[in-house]
This record gives structure tokens, sequence and C-alpha cells, in this order.
């Protein structure tokens, strides 16, 4: 199948543009590069240094013999929009660019703005592009399990069947995002399922939860192939995040009392995750919703985990914990359903030592690189970015 | 109390704009008069003659001795929003400034996201002034009963309590909206539910069902203060084109089956409930959502209506059939909660007889302004404008 990969230059868009290629899908980016850029606004970048776009893609023709396309441009731009579509005729498309960090949504209103100027409307144009051009392309959405954020309810798939006052319907699980990122994928969401109904669309919505890891089987093969791996405040996910702090010693910040619980997913889950999606498509008009993990944990529980795999390669670690930035509950009852994949045939990386011990590794491999000014919290949901970063606890209370 | 009145030159601000200052209030008009422009772009016009909108302050001082200020700029430019919210340090922000029209957002996609765009930034923009500026205002924001879509599930204002798996919580009501045009306000309304959880700003969130009429007691002092009455296909209302339609000889165009079951309200009714709300604020942190209708009727019988009063004037009426350009349900369940408005203190106008009379009076006064070419639907929700009007059915069935 031919399958653009937009984002795909990103930390999960280039592992499953590699991943579709070496199961033999005829693959294109589609990527503006800004992720990069944004890492020179924020004087960040990769713990593992990523290859120049180019010179990923001529790698990966030398080491597999197959060739990936790459497409510049930006989701805003119609003309550019339009002209691929139009060009390639994808059987699928994988929607992985958008703004994804929650933390820089939250930086001030600028970067809010940016943020779902730039998710939505790039998305409506690419529900538009497939409308207008490839009525029978699939469109494989990346979503967020943020969007349900933490109902005292069992979260399902997308919809829940409600019974009120004797009657029932089939309706749109409630979503209660906690970032203006976030918010971006519950109205991404929204509009994709009334292009299904009123175009007859078909698509699948991926609500991911946070992914951890770097390697896949074909990143692995080259160093040029390296994936990025981020572990400062605004772009790492908790796990990343840990391992780096362990590996230079800085103690594990947890943000308040860490009994806050998600869905998280290895990154070698994410791209077979894809894979299946695409070779699966949804049915015309179906709005198919897919959430995206293997297990949960608190946070609390997952820097345990990375205090203990740490001691058994002879690093010492601690928590500590941080006034939480975020506004979101510290405790509470989080029991999500993920049944949807699994039943497509997804065999899951559960979060082992051996894979901590090799997150661990590549941490301590590339200790040297890592910007320790970078690694606490310097974006307050309340208060947006401070000059400071924040290292001692507030007056009042932080939770919800 | 100071209250700034967003798109206060529309259909609904514009009144809401009078009867806030005849009550008392100091209000501040803000528009950017797009809606004027658009009537240039549809080659269409208001019914009544409406006033130049300085001509319409003035005549306003003149008959009642109050001032009504004027900020003229957009929402989407940040310098002005804060600007003026700094300077005015209103109590209370009635929000109207939206492209209101689900036709106008399905011409194609540039409409769409035009709609999209200014409607989801621009308020975007408003909740960061307020938060910036005036965290103590009230946002008394217009959603629209249509977020909710036709739920086979009674519709509660704004939350519902579900029972799910032994468990209960309290959410937000699932939104199944039926426009791009809708969409933008399930985006706006969690958004902004967001901003309240996040910042503790204080909004109202008012679903307001579709209006119907064009007097009201302080427009009425004066030709001057005229306000607009929309009968086209794109900004017109239901029983307001009706109306027209009956005036000037032209079949009531039902779409489809004619069941399509909507909350109504009386524009008399819109201003008291925006005074109701802006005299009652929310607390702060509150995302508090009213369901603003006083009554539920199909499509269908209010055609019936309006041909059962022409009838008593000797206009003779009749209703034809049209296929449905829209994708919705035209058979379904319908039946929305709206008693927090009446709890306030609301005493409903409902559709009688003589306000028929009235509207239908309007009608025929003014019908020699009706342009016949835009009485007929030309914008479909599948397949976008085109440039023939709807006259004859589809080959295959028009329902969802």
């Amino acid at each position: 199948m031919k399958v653009l990969v937009l984002g795909g230059d990103g930390y999960c868009g280039w592992p499953t543009a590699l991943h579709l290629s070496d199961v033999g899908h005829e693959v294109v980016i589609v990527d503006n590069f800004v992720r990069r850029t944004i890492d020179h606004e924020l004087g960040a970048e990769s713990l593992t240094p990523i290859a120049d776009p180019k010179e990923r893609i001529k790698a990966w023709q030398e080491v597999s013999g197959q060739t990936i396309a790459l497409e510049y441009g930006d989701l805003l731009d119609w003309e550019f929009v339009s002209e691929i579509v139009q060009r390639h005729q994808p059987d699928a498309i994988v929607h992985y660019a958008e703004q994804r960090a929650a933390p820089y949504s939250m930086i001030d209103r600028r970067h809010a703005v940016y943020t779902q100027h730039n998710n939505v409307i790039g998305n409506l144009n690419v529900l538009f592009a497939i409308n207008e051009y490839v009525p029978e392309c699939h469109l494989v959405k990346l979503g967020t399990m943020g969007e349900y954020g933490t109902p005292n309810i069992d979260i399902e798939e997308g919809y829940i069947e409600i019974e009120h006052n004797g009657r029932k319907d089939v309706l749109p699980y409630p979503k209660l995002p906690g970032s203006w990122y976030h918010l971006t994928k519950v109205h991404d969401s929204h509009n994709i399922h009334f292009a299904c109904r009123i175009w007859g669309l078909r698509a699948t919505d991926l609500n991911q939860g946070v992914v951890y890891g770097t390697v896949t089987p074909q990143a692995e093969r080259d160093l040029r192939l390296i994936n990025r791996f981020d572990y400062e405040d605004v772009f790492g996910t908790a796990l990343n995040r840990f391992c780096v702090q362990a590996a230079i010693g800085h103690p594990l910040t947890v943000y308040g009392k860490g009994g806050q619980t998600r869905g998280f997913l290895d990154i070698r889950d994410t791209v077979r995750c894809i894979e299946l999606a695409v070779e699966n498509p949804a049915e015309r008009g179906e709005f198919r919703v897919f959430n995206q993990f293997t297990e949960q944990f608190s946070v609390g529980q997952l820097a345990e985990m990375v205090v203990d795999a740490a001691g058994k390669i002879g690093v010492e670690a601690r928590i500590e914990s941080l006034p939480n930035p975020r506004v979101e509950k510290e405790e509470h009852y989080y029991n999500a359903k993920h049944t949807g994949l699994l039943d497509l045939g997804l065999e899951p990386h559960y979060l082992s030592d051996s894979l901590l011990d090799s997150l661990l590794n590549i941490a301590v491999e590339y200790r040297d690189r890592v910007d320790v000014d970078h690694v606490l919290p310097s974006i307050d949901w309340r208060k947006g970015r401070s000059r400071e970063r924040v290292t001692k606890a507030p007056a009042e209370p932080s939770a919800l």
C-alpha cells in the first residue's frame, strides 16, 4: 500500500515510516521539520544525535534497499496538501503532523494559539484533500488518551452506551482534556467524526498513551537511523525523562503526589499499531476509535521501577516530589479499555526490567549530551512559562 | 455593570446591546462588521433596511439618552482584543462575534477553515484577555443547541450523570454537531471549560436554539434602530424564511420529511436571557451551561403554523418538500431540558398567532426587498455550494 506519513520526521513518525517501509509498504514522509525548529526555540535537543532528514532516508536505502520519498511542506498550506495528495494517491494517510507537547501549548497565548491553529486547521486540510482527491483513502489519525481526562468511570474506546431516563444511545465518550494541546485532539476527533458522517470518509482515531523507548529493530540498523529521544520538561515523556535523570544522578522528579495514572506503551508497539490500523482499514463512513496503549501505571510507580532498575546496573537513583506545574487530579480512578488493537493482532511489549535496562543504558551512553537546565519543569498550567524553574513547594495546595 | 457585546452589530447582538443599555448597563459594542461584508459576498441583504452602525448608535442616544460605545476591530487581532479589554475593564463580556451560519461553513474548504479559525482562535483570544486583564469578568458565550445533535436520549444542560459498570460520574454531555460551524461551538465549549478549570474563569455557555422574530421594544422606537432580518438560504433561520416565502407567494420549503425537531425562541427572549446571565454571573471556576430556548417544534409543524397564520391575514401559502441539502435525521427523538434560565426568571414569549401575524406583516411590508433567487437552498452538505439551486428531488434517498 502507498502510505503518506505526515510528521514522518518526528519521534513516533520516523520509526513508523521505517517500520511500514520494512514490511513492504511504499512510504512517503511529509514534514515541515518544525519539531527541529522548536528544538532551537527551546534551546534543547534530542538526547540521541539525530541525523538530517535526507541523511536518514539515504541510510535507510543503503541498509534496506527500500526507498522512502520525502515531501517538505506545511499542512496549513492547502496548495501543498492538495498537490501531494493528488499526486501520490495514497491508500492510507498516517497523520502525526501536529504540535504534540502539552507544556509547549501552555507556555503562553501565542503558543496556545499556534498549537490549536496548526493542529485543527492542518487536520481540516487533510480531511478536505482526502474527500476531494482520494475518497477511498483511510485516515489513521493520532489522538491521545489525554482526550478523556480522568473520569470516575471506565474509559471506553471512543463511544459509550448511555442509559438515561429509560432510553439508550451510543454516543461519543465525553472528553475532559487537560491542556490546549490535548484540546486540539478533541477538536480533531469531532471534526473527523463529522467528515465520516457527511462524506463517508474512513478514519481510525488512535488515542495513544504515553510512549516510551526509542529503539525499534529498523532504527537499530545504522547509527544514522537513530530515533529522537526527548528528555527535557517540554517534549520529554515521563519514563524517558526518569531514565535520563537517573543516568545523570538527578532526582527523578515526580509532579505532586504521583498518583496520576495513565496508559503507556513501548514505541515498538506504536509502530505495530499503525501497521495494524493501515492494513485493516475502517469502513467507508466509519469513525473507528482505538485506545492505543498496553499498560497502566501511575507516575509514582514508574519512578519506582526506574529506581529499582537503576540499582541493578549500579546507578543509585532517588525520587523527589515537585509541586505539580499542571492542573490535574493526583489521585483518581483510572480504568481504560484497550482491546481493539489486541483484537487486530497486537502482541504487546510490556515494560520489563530488560527494556528499562536498555533505556537506562541509552541514557547513560548519551549522558554527556544532557543539558541539566532543561530537566526541571518551567511551564506552569496556571501561570505559563516562568523564567525560573520550579524547585520548591508553593504555599498553596496544587491539587485540582 | 459594564458589558462588552462582541458582535454587537449582528442579528442577536444589536438588540442585546439595546436591551442591556435600556435596563441601565454601560454597553460597548465590539464588531468588525464582517457580517455586513458577507452580505456583499453572498449578494444578499437583510429584509429590513438596517442603518449604518454609527447611525444606529446615534439614533439610540437620541431616543433613550443612553450612550453605547463602539469599538471596531477583529478578535483575531490580539493587540486589539487585549487593548480594549484592558481599557474598558468590563464586568461581563457577551460573545456573539462568531460566524454563525451552518450553510456558510459548508460552502467549501475555504469557508470551513475561515469559520473554524475565526471562531476558535477569536474565542481563545477572549479567554486569554480575560485571564490576563479582568480575571473576575464573566464570559457569557453564545453556543448552540446544535452542539448536541439529535441523540436518542434526553438532552441535559451541558452535563450528564453517567452510570457505567457500577460507577458514576457527571461529565460533559456528548456532542454530535451537524456542520463545520456547529463544530466550532463544541470546540469553544471545550476550550472555555478548560479555562474555567485551570484559571478559575467564570463562564456561562448559552446553547441557543433557533431564534425567530426581529422586533424588540427598543428596536421599535426608531426606524434607524431596526434589526436585521435574514430570510435567504444561508443566514435565514427557518421560521423567518417561511414568513418571507408566504409573503411573496413562494412555497414554504421544508427540507426532506420535515420531522427535524429543534428548540426555538423569540428574539425578545434572547435579549432577556443574556440580561439574566449577565446579572447572575457564574462563580469563579464555574463553567455554567444553559440551554437557551423556550419551545420545541419540528420544521414541518412550523411551516404548518405559518400556513395557518397566513390564511388568517388573507395570504394563501403552501408547503413544498425539497430534497434535504443537509445531512441530518429527519425523524428522531428530541427532548431537551431548558430549566436553568426559567429558574433565573425568564418569562417566555411563546410562539403565538399574534407573533406570527406580526412577523408576516413585516415580511409583507418589506416584500419588495426580497430577492427570490436567494430563497432556495444552494449549499449541499455533501457537495458544498452548487451554482444551481436545489429544485427537484434527487434519485437517491436523502435521509442520513
